[in-house]
């Protein structure tokens, strides 16, 4: 898919939305559009900061972004926590020196893609299958920075018919999948295990199987829905995030929207 | 630990609460009691009937007796769901036939052991670590029978200054024992992390590690309190049975007591 942009129509991060009234001078595409959000979002980072580095093929440029200024010295003394083994292997990769949650348990920034943001900023993650420890990672970020191309945004969670995924113990799975599917019925759900490339079960960092929910209609109230799967015995962790991101930088056809929490209206 | 018991003042299991006014004629130990109460748990059993195995060191006494009554044909038919893969070993060494909840995902009965139980019949288990499995059998369980001495018998959970375990990933899981220390601040609580006999991290069947929660106080409302450990990333489970109990059995100094859920006034 391509789309049209320009980098002067970047707006500043102070402003809550903002779409540029000029027209569009270049054409980019979905990646170029990750990279522009992802590159505003490390505009965030200071020197000596503890950064929480998510997964994905949106993370993936503001890993790289970070590594980059490192080396050319414009910023010093990070610490990253990566979200994932694949995370950490491109870090170390790019020269960001790494460290885990148990040693910093306060992390100044986490800088994270997102398969959907509603209206409230609340997202779905987990496709990447790294949702547990990003949820743990950026639950415990000062400010969280959710980096996304505007086919991200969506009216409701589950707005796109792309899956919500629910992670959860191996133990008796097809057991817990049809609970899940029981809980989410009123919702259209269809429950589904997720396959890695050998065709069989794929199987998360922390050794749990993800099933991924589709779901056709709005879920209502979301900690409501949240709390009905965490009580599964079987379930470990959903991919929704509730009420956790702090900014959504949406790269567009348009130019690159801001949308913080305090200003979406809802939360 | 010596205990006086009369096999003859076992009460009715059609009676809520029942202790014999006569005197107790026999010395008992705590691991007789368990067994006791462990045989009239067996009395529940049917032919036919899908049963749920628990674990622990009162359970092993029905799964021995469960074993015994085939054995001797006076049971027949029965399919056994163990929570663990010790009760696995010893189901099949005493030959009773066993399957999953993938297989069987409505159980008849199951019948388990607790290390606490309080006046609603909220239960706290898994200082033998098995508590997921055991939740999730069950709670797919038509009936719960469980089995206790009275020494099991709390106030309110936490009353035993024993532990409520926590099952949890290990990735960072001192950061997640922290989270759990201060959900449960105002309980008085200190978190340990399990060891195993090795001196490392006890590890469940699962994967997992399990942080024991030590409370001082009574915790007031325990599903709000459920909710909030489950809503930490990195939780899988926890120790509290909440509204799962049908019926509890006791056995004590002064016979066996039967309390069944509808009649123990607060449920």
């Amino acid at each position: 898919m391509a789309l049209a942009y320009d980098p002067l129509f970047i707006t500043s991060d102070k402003t809550s939305i903002d779409v540029p009234s000029t027209p569009p001078s270049m054409i980019l595409t979905q990646d170029e559009l990750k990279r522009i959000a992802a590159y505003k979002a490390v505009d965030f980072v200071k020197s000596g900061m503890v950064l929480g580095l998510g997964t994905g093929s949106t993370a993936k440029h503001a890993v790289a972004r970070i590594g980059e200024l490192l080396r050319q010295g414009k910023l010093s003394n990070i610490v990253g926590i990566p979200t994932s083994t694949k995370t950490q292997e491109q870090a170390l990769s790019v020269g960001i020196p790494l460290s885990d949650l148990d040693a910093h348990p306060v992390i100044d920034l986490s800088i994270d893609g997102a398969d959907e943001v509603d209206p409230c900023l609340n997202l779905v993650k987990g496709r990447g299958g790294s949702l547990l420890r990003e949820k743990m990672i950026e639950g415990a970020s000062k400010k969280f920075v959710v980096i996304v191309d505007e086919s991200k945004m969506v009216k409701h969670i589950g707005g796109s018919k792309l899956a919500l995924p629910v992670e959860i113990v191996p133990f008796c799975w097809k057991f817990t999948a049809e609970k899940l599917r029981e809980v989410m019925e009123g919702y259209g759900c269809v429950a589904k295990l997720r396959l890695g490339e050998n065709g069989e079960a794929f199987v998360t960092d922390n050794g749990n199987y993800i099933v991924d929910m589709y779901l056709e209609k709005d879920m209502g109230d979301l900690r409501v829905v949240s709390d009905e799967i965490l009580r599964l015995p079987g379930v470990v962790e959903h991919g929704m995030f509730l009420d956790m991101a702090s900014t959504v930088i949406i790269a567009g056809e348009l130019g690159v929207k801001i949308k913080n929490k305090h200003s979406s209206g809802c939360c």
